[in-house]
């Protein structure tokens, strides 16, 4: 059978799976998950094994130290799989919720019913755990889910998901309800991205060239995660203490991730007074900086910035510096160098705040607040699946709510419109 | 410059003027739309006098009467434009709107605010009202919008686009908030849906070919308005009248439309006393009537149903009618062969209506009434740009809340992750 095939036939069998989760109360469901849940932790010693073997071929191959790191799969990481599933069976399940009520002059009820979407597709490069972060989310809102995990990570990713799989049945999962793909083909992610009425939409999660890759060959809906080229901006009027802090948290708390900020912006009023104390804060922590012109002539030890500095995303104790003139200058650098992921201004000017917040296009603005906080977590979703750099659909931090949909249901008494 | 230069530098345009109008005020915005209508009304004679040089164009490349009709604008279709207008300056302006306020343990303040999308492509034909229809829907939500319209519309459409410009530029429409592609090259399309960072969303309004196309090209998100193969099932519990009008209505009132009925299910038991009543019904409406070996074994004036005909939308005065089993049998076919626009039960069973409900994977699911209610106007929305046959971000009819999106805003004290 071509490759083809099989993918058609995996994603028929997600679109009968799903038709049967879809048919799961919130409690048959959580205890599938539950029973996942027991399965890793029985089956830890089985994963361990597999990902000790992706282990020794990534090391073979040459992977770096980075990549190694994201592979290795040890009690803590299973526990942390484990610890997310439960996390996940505690959060209220969305599906099934009255959306809206509408009885039309005509006497017909119309019910807005928030619903699974369907088929998810979840792409993925070579962080084993995603398979569980990603799939419990997805089956807990009644979704079939067809996981491709990384080529590396596929011994280790696989044995997660069968785990899975054996503890699902136990309780009930419904066949192919959950599938990995089985092949290191990189035409698989063409075919599974072209499966449409099978597949409802894929989310990549990875790095911009997978986003790239899936949005070009895609001919169903993708949401997009892409990078996080974050902004602070000082305004005139700031609490330079404040700044100094946001500052300092939102780059250095943890420079890895897509919500640390990757740039500064400064208010030519208070740049002479903002930028050296910065600069000794930052220094103190390692943040090697760079800046344009202005910002250099103000810290001399900042490197010169250059043009590819505005639209990189370092997630690495990097930081460049603009020196501008005031807050629009601000917003039209934030919208055209930005990822439109999240932004913040510092201000005590009510007006400026107004302006920041209204025109900046990212999913997430900030008014003296850290960008760190763009999170499901912190937003109360309870979980993630990524951070949606999208607009349609979900924007921000995409939760449980994020990965249903809706159906209209009217009840009638015989009513026809001729 | 080149097609792609041309169309870049469109949409950069494009992008400056939804900055502008995501600024307006709905006041701001209504008087824009308000003008647009009054130019229209001024301008009508060049309107039809462009109208008639695309008539006599499209005459003599052979269009058929049928397309000839769609692209014919008089009086009472441009009427029909302004008045369109002015309900749309009557409707609220979901922009703007608090979806959510969340405020945390650490005293962050969420707001989930609705805004506009941005930049929407509208992807049509040759209707040359579909100009003024979808513009002013996209202006209302403070997007700027890019329409490209069939070939044989251009200077009809154009001359809709350019009477709304100068109407709009006298109200305050910033400028290049409505563009219209001014080539009838096909690749424009290409370029338009391949715009990542400058057009957020992709609408083709038409024909499948039109919208596989545009799906196939894409690297924006594409909502689609597929066909409408919509069902009426006619359960063993019915009330035979009741079925009757229903199937009468949904078959008859409208042909054409998308939300019609094209098939007929009916349940086995029922079905030697329903199918000839039915049989009566629609022949005296004019109904050619296709069907499965047992429908036809019980109304003998019946042609075979072919393979083809399951699939198939004819939008005219034909019915193809299959009897099943039950109402599992019902659904499997419904979501095997349907379009999982609109499909209807007609019964008095709880329980069988329950089921259709929930596994009718359709955006508009209905219990004992026609499923010609499927229409923004019919669910309160006052007006819609499409019926969305996708299952992301917009199912069903598509209104005015449907054109925007939302962002956070996030109002801290100096809050930091860290």
């Amino acid at each position: 059978m071509s490759l083809h095939d099989d993918m058609l036939k995996m994603g028929d069998a997600a679109v009968s799976a799903a038709r049967a989760l879809a048919r799961l109360t919130s409690e048959q469901k959580n205890a599938i998950l539950e029973a996942m849940a027991r399965e890793l932790d029985a089956g830890r010693d089985g994963i361990k094994a597999a990902n000790a073997t992706d282990m020794e071929a990534g090391a073979a191959a040459g992977l770096s130290a980075a990549m190694l790191d994201r592979l290795r799969l040890d009690d803590k990481r299973i526990d942390g799989m484990i610890a997310g599933i439960r996390t996940v069976v505690d959060l209220d399940d969305p599906v099934g919720e009255r959306l809206s009520t509408l009885t039309r002059p005509n006497g017909l009820e119309i019910r807005k019913v928030r619903v699974p979407i369907g088929v998810v597709a979840i792409i993925y490069e070579s962080r084993p755990n995603v398979t569980a972060d990603s799939a419990v989310l997805c089956l807990k809102t009644g979704n079939a889910v067809i996981l491709r995990t990384g080529k590396e990570a596929l011994r280790s990713s696989t044995a997660i998901a069968d785990t899975m799989m054996a503890g699902g049945r136990k309780a009930g999962l419904p066949e192919h309800a959950l599938q990995i793909v089985g092949t290191i083909d990189r035409d698989a992610i063409r075919e599974l991205v072209q499966m449409e009425g099978r597949v409802d939409v894929a989310i990549p999660r990875g790095g911009e060239g997978l986003i790239r890759a899936v949005t070009e060959q895609a001919r169903i809906p993708v949401i997009k995660h892409y990078k996080g080229v974050c902004h602070a901006f000082v305004d005139a009027s700031a609490d330079i203490d404040m700044a100094l802090a946001i500052v300092e948290d939102a780059k250095c708390q943890r420079p890895g991730v897509c919500n640390a900020i990757e740039k500064v912006l400064v208010h030519e009023r208070i740049a002479a007074e903002f930028l050296p104390k910065m600069a000794a804060v930052l220094s103190a922590r390692g943040v090697q900086l760079r800046g344009d012109a202005r910002a250099v002539s103000l810290v001399p030890t900042m490197a010169a910035a250059t043009d590819a500095d505005w639209h990189e995303e370092y997630l690495d104790l990097i930081l460049t510096v603009k020196v501008v003139a005031d807050v629009d200058a601000a917003v039209a650098h934030i919208n055209h160098f930005g990822s439109h992921h999240s932004d913040c201004i510092v201000t005590r000017d009510a007006a400026a705040a107004q302006v920041f917040e209204q025109d900046v296009d990212s999913s997430t603005v900030y008014v003296n607040a850290s960008t760190r906080f763009t999170d499901g977590g912190e937003f109360g979703m309870g979980a993630e699946i990524g951070i949606s750099t999208d607009k349609l659909h979900a924007r921000g931090p995409m939760g449980l709510v994020e990965l249903t949909t809706y159906k209209y249901v009217i009840h009638g008494t015989g009513q026809i419109r001729g």
